[in-house]
């Protein structure tokens, strides 16, 4: 049950009331969903930005950064880290995610982690809501980072304004997908940690890359930074800076956000869809039955399929 | 439509006909579909591995490697690469696939391609499709690969009864990914070109993390090999065997085949659906006004959602 004013306490920056609502979210409850749908005309306000890229390259650290530059401009920040679940998840990201705590006795800046619950589809769903409620608690510039080196990954930070890829030397993967075409080409591209010995071949190779990339107006830029040492975050502070403006001007803001909002409205529509018909299998021997036939080859998985969704749709 | 005796000539094993039903599967048509159907009762005996990792590493070479050697044994052969679709794909992937065209003129081995068609989960569909057609046309063995970083791509080759993770030193990415637990772990880990200066210290941070994690019976080895010179093929063979072995004996098989299919069966129906609601709503020029109204912010994408789920609920 939604506690009676949590929605108008939000509105107010309430930060206990917004801690609460992404709980919601985050639980999958519809009091969460009840949230959102009231506090949503009071969105789009916030610029968003999204990080990717694989675990241990230094997002955490980089976004630490970047907040400690724009809360010397006095802005609102919030910041939305989504953590893979792991059985065994080593040290690592933990200790990435300490780099934040300079931030945490400061009002000014909101930290939130959430964890995979089920499939990547919902965790992309949670994401997308928290970043709608912090948006209207307030939060002027919203940072969202996802561990992760493919495609899914990148797709729960899609509903940014700007979304930036993080790699370091030794992201050899990242590249190879990159170029591959498996992974799309972001916005913005930083190399941490670009000291290393294979640094400078990895910033050519890369800059050599998006030259070749379809170039639709902004050309993606190649930075170079050491996010713990803090150089270089200045020219991404800048880099954000000139992609927000090119994509006001160029009116591809409006165009991205409802193409987001396009995805985000039949991903929820295909979540509950699924979430009612995984409710109703689970108190159903029939599926189970079903099953027994499939797994038996006497009924094939499109018509076992078939009978689902001819039932379902009454 | 449909060639009538499609489905009787590929049980034959009539390999224009395997083709054939596979052209009609990756196009998503109907008639796939019901070629599936005829002849699912015919599947099941064949022995499905999956390769997954990085572009480039040499997942084609080392497949290759492996099919000589059991065409030595006298095994009919499949084998699915799922591509990447690219705006700018680079020459390695289609360098890779190049190896295996020492297998194009023999009758037992059956090589298709597959394109990325719209989101993975619908490749996902199409190749776990191709997978059974081969298997009803009489391959005995089928080797499904693709090409990726993430889960995603672990999960197009999830249907199959032995995952295979290639890598090569400077797969820093994916190792990371692996102690993150971002990434599932697969049941072989195969370090391809592992006299790499970097190998020797690759395959000692693998061992040191299988070793971590949770182990159900089986111990998740990690191979070295040269898939060019072909050192090392005959130790994965050897994985292979035992790996399946493993699944027989303990009744593990089973239990994955049972869950692959409830996958199988709960994703097709959720595809079912969503193709039937973007079907009906591109001829919906109410689903433009809706999508105008939660871009003007006057209504909420969960009430969107559920607007368009009673419409199809009736």
């Amino acid at each position: 049950m939604v506690q009676p004013g949590l929605a108008e306490r939000l509105l107010t920056g309430d930060r206990r009331a917004l801690a609460r609502a992404i709980t919601l979210v985050e639980d999958g409850e519809r009091a969460g969903a009840d949230v959102v749908r009231a506090v949503y005309s009071h969105t789009g306000a916030a610029s968003v930005v999204g990080f990717t890229g694989p675990p241990g390259v230094g997002k955490s650290t980089l976004i630490a950064a970047l907040v400690t530059r724009r809360r010397a401009l006095g802005r609102q920040i919030g910041v939305l880290s989504i953590d893979p679940t792991s059985p065994f998840s080593g040290g690592a990201l933990l200790g990435d995610r300490i780099r934040l705590a300079e931030h945490f006795l400061d009002g000014g800046v909101f930290i939130r982690s959430m964890a995979t619950r089920g499939a990547l589809g919902g965790l992309a769903g949670a994401a997308r809501a928290a970043t709608l409620l912090m948006d209207a608690a307030g939060r002027e510039e919203i940072y969202v980072e996802t561990v992760g080196v493919g495609q899914a990954e990148v797709d729960i930070v899609g509903h940014a304004d700007t979304v930036v890829l993080v790699l370091v030397p030794g992201s050899g993967d990242s590249v190879q997908a990159l170029k591959a075409g498996v992974m799309e080409i972001p916005d913005v591209i930083v190399v941490n940690r670009a000291d290393h010995p294979l640094g400078e071949a990895l910033v050519r190779d890369l800059r050599a890359m998006v030259t070749l990339a379809p170039q639709e107006g902004w050309q993606v830029p190649v930075l170079v930074l050491d996010a713990l040492g803090g150089d270089g975050v200045e020219e991404l502070e800048a880099a954000l800076e000139a992609h927000r403006a090119e994509l006001g001007s160029s009116g591809a803001l409006l165009e991205r956000r409802r193409r987001n909002l396009r995805n985000e409205v039949l991903a929820l529509a295909g979540a509950r869809w699924r979430a009612e018909l995984e409710r109703r299998l689970e108190c159903d021997g029939g599926f189970e039955e079903l099953l027994d036939e499939v797994v038996a080859r006497r009924l094939d998985p499109v018509s076992a399929a078939d009978t689902l969704t001819h039932e379902r749709g009454g």
